[in-house]
């Protein structure tokens, strides 16, 4: 039977602040991503999605993300190779030992915002979060995007790794994917954006905005949570994908 | 042979801040208690400290603290004891992975500042701080003051327990150090110093500012790092401690 | 014709978190207090807050909280009166610039939360922030709580201040709220918090929980913004009252 | 007579970490840069370092930094034009309050570390800054590199510039700093130093570190305060300068 993992970033609020209906998510996804308290996250938020998580089976990973809350991690900061790798293990180190006290177990380690795209060209930044990953636990999966830095990397670490396409945005002739900014950025529908996920699953291939075909490995897909609808997206493409024989589940099962 | 271990706070610097002067004191303490980043520390730090310590053979210890970098987390700030619960658990793990990346060993738990004091008085925080220590691993040492309610908690949670007394501060008849603000809070002199910390390994007493003998069992001894002449001060104790037939070295060797 | 100020706390969200629904809100209150950047705020926040105060006329105060983002300002944190006027100084300072270079003009000063409570019961805290406040404008009025230390202060200092009552909120027989964690603590709809309201504009009188009428002065009345139906909430106490003859308009006008 | 402006960073200390001798410097220097709690700074070491420039007669300015104290300001943020406008706003109206809580005036704007080359180099990140900085007060001077694009957005924001060259830093060819890590970029001697700037001012001149005579305007010089000798170094600067007939004093006086 074809599987696929879904991915759905996790436990973003802080404080006082909620950011996303994490319980409903957690129903339809597979594995979560669960902010580490830097760009995002705080122990007690931390400790609830973990909690959530465990509850629902779901695999938890790591959400590492820049030391800016106001930023949301999202504004690259001119970091050095050794300041990633010691924001990052200091975040895995906090997740795990969380994880570990409610009986759960750390799958996968995914970077956030900035750090994700910075990791993803830049060798040393890809090869620093590899490394903290690795030091972390050699049985770590780490996940990125197709043929990228990070993932380069994380093989060359000897993790396993997971190249990750994304189920609601549109991919380029390049294989990149369309800026926000631009018109069909993002796929309006969970049918659509079904389709584009049955088709990496079961031909390895995306439809690019100029309507031509690309190859591109996807080993787990990325369903964003922020968005209005985000919850009944999530369940229809689930709900699509399990009709059209694709069973979702985390990658390691 | 009678025996001792000397703590003493370290990596309590932040980013371009540096505060004490570890390299040298770490030639003359058994044990560090390492900021784990929210009153002071970040994750270089962190880092570089326990690259010291492993180097140089110093047991390594947590030393968690309240989020407040602008008050060092030395002011009381009115947590839940789930908070202190959560808060402790993500420094102890941020730490730790940092311990086990540098291939060193987690040894013990002692919280800081504001921290301790409450976790010493409020036994909901003291046992909130032991949850945490023992959900991260059962072979940690909690340390504390003596008679305390976090020790209590800590023996409740099957944790070891180390009562510490302090090399450089005068007591008070009831056991309780005499405030900094009063005339005889801070003994003077490394030769007082280490006299008192002799009689507290020989006898398991202490001599009260106003003369009476207190029983006072003491697991280790703390070594303030601040002062001006902290190191000075750490090499004649060590010295003197030395010369009078005790070892000074970590709990558990 | 009688006349009430309407306050509600505005500006609370940070960076990528949304907080309360100020833009309605602000359709219904004559007075914002505004997050400054401790609690909660940032300057991209307190800007286009500031500007929709300006835009709908509304009069800006300035809500200056503890540096606890994590606890929402809401947790006691033992400063000294000395740093209690110093970041009540710089958060009123960093709100008055956003607010001139909007062509406002700041009107009052609310501290928030853990610190409105401690500036009501301590003498010294109340005259740190009064003495904050004179510091910055002889002009600005010193909101607080009937008869606590916050207002003795302010008047002492040579403010104008505004003694608060809250809408939805109920008192005890000593002049006190009832605690959140109470029963009745919070009144259930909107005309019986308009009757509240009624009875203290028209009688300086509000009744007690246990059913006595106690004397009480309110210049200004606080809305809280952050329920879910508190925009409802708002505009039918609004309307409750206008129709009641009551005018909802600031203080100073 | 000649006349020159020695400017200093100062207040850069947080909380219970110092940086630098301040209360020493100011007794050299005509004007003081205040971090003001981004990168550095907290309201206490803003008001201490405000009450000593009032104490001692040196001119205020603020130096407002990107929001990262762990980088000190000194790692590029990826922020835009209108957050560079917000945070300088932010914490220019923080200090202004401050220095007019304790008599003083605010007389100029010197951005810091990553935000003063960004406002050097883009031009809207400069025009933001000049931006704020008028907003503030269209009194204030606004301090940057020689022909910035700074200091051409303060010009065109009707502001007076100030044209900033280094006591002890190398110019090369194109009339750029040697960048710190090549050899031959910090001036040894306080006597060189002296000498760079007395050409600056004499003649508007500075010999590069490749001996050619570049043309330089220098409204006011920076002194360097973090350095081992930085007191002794200001001290005999100014001895020098004195000496060869250049009085030093604030810009406006």
């Amino acid at each position: 039977m074809l599987r696929i993992d879904l991915n759905c970033d996790m436990g973003e609020g802080f404080g006082a602040y909620r950011l996303g209906r994490d319980a409903e998510l957690l129903d339809y996804v597979s594995s979560a991503n669960i902010a580490c308290g830097f760009h995002a996250g705080d122990p007690a938020t931390m400790r609830s999605t973990v909690q959530l998580c465990v509850r629902k089976g779901v695999a938890i990973g790591a959400h590492p993300g820049l030391p800016d809350l106001q930023g949301f991690g999202r504004r690259e900061i001119a970091i050095t190779p050794a300041e990633a790798y010691e924001l990052t293990l200091y975040q895995l180190g906090a997740l795990q030992a969380i994880v570990h006290a409610e009986g759960g177990r750390l799958q996968h380690v995914k970077p956030h915002g900035a750090l994700y795209h910075m990791a993803a060209k830049r060798h040393e930044i890809g090869a620093a979060i590899a490394a903290a990953t690795a030091s972390v636990s050699s049985a770590l999966t780490l996940y990125g995007p197709p043929g990228s830095e990070l993932l380069r990397a994380g093989a060359a670490a000897g993790l396993r790794t997971a190249s990750e396409a994304f189920a609601d945005r549109s991919y380029q002739r390049d294989g990149s994917l369309t800026p926000r900014d631009q018109a069909g950025a993002l796929l309006d529908s969970a049918a659509e954006a079904a389709a584009q996920v049955e088709l990496l699953v079961r031909e390895g291939r995306v439809l690019s905005r100029e309507g031509e075909y690309l190859s591109m490995r996807a080993d787990t897909i990325c369903i964003h949570g922020d968005g209005k609808h985000a919850v009944e997206f999530a369940r229809d493409i689930r709900a699509l994908l399990e009709r059209g024989g694709i069973a979702v589940m985390p990658l390691g099962t």
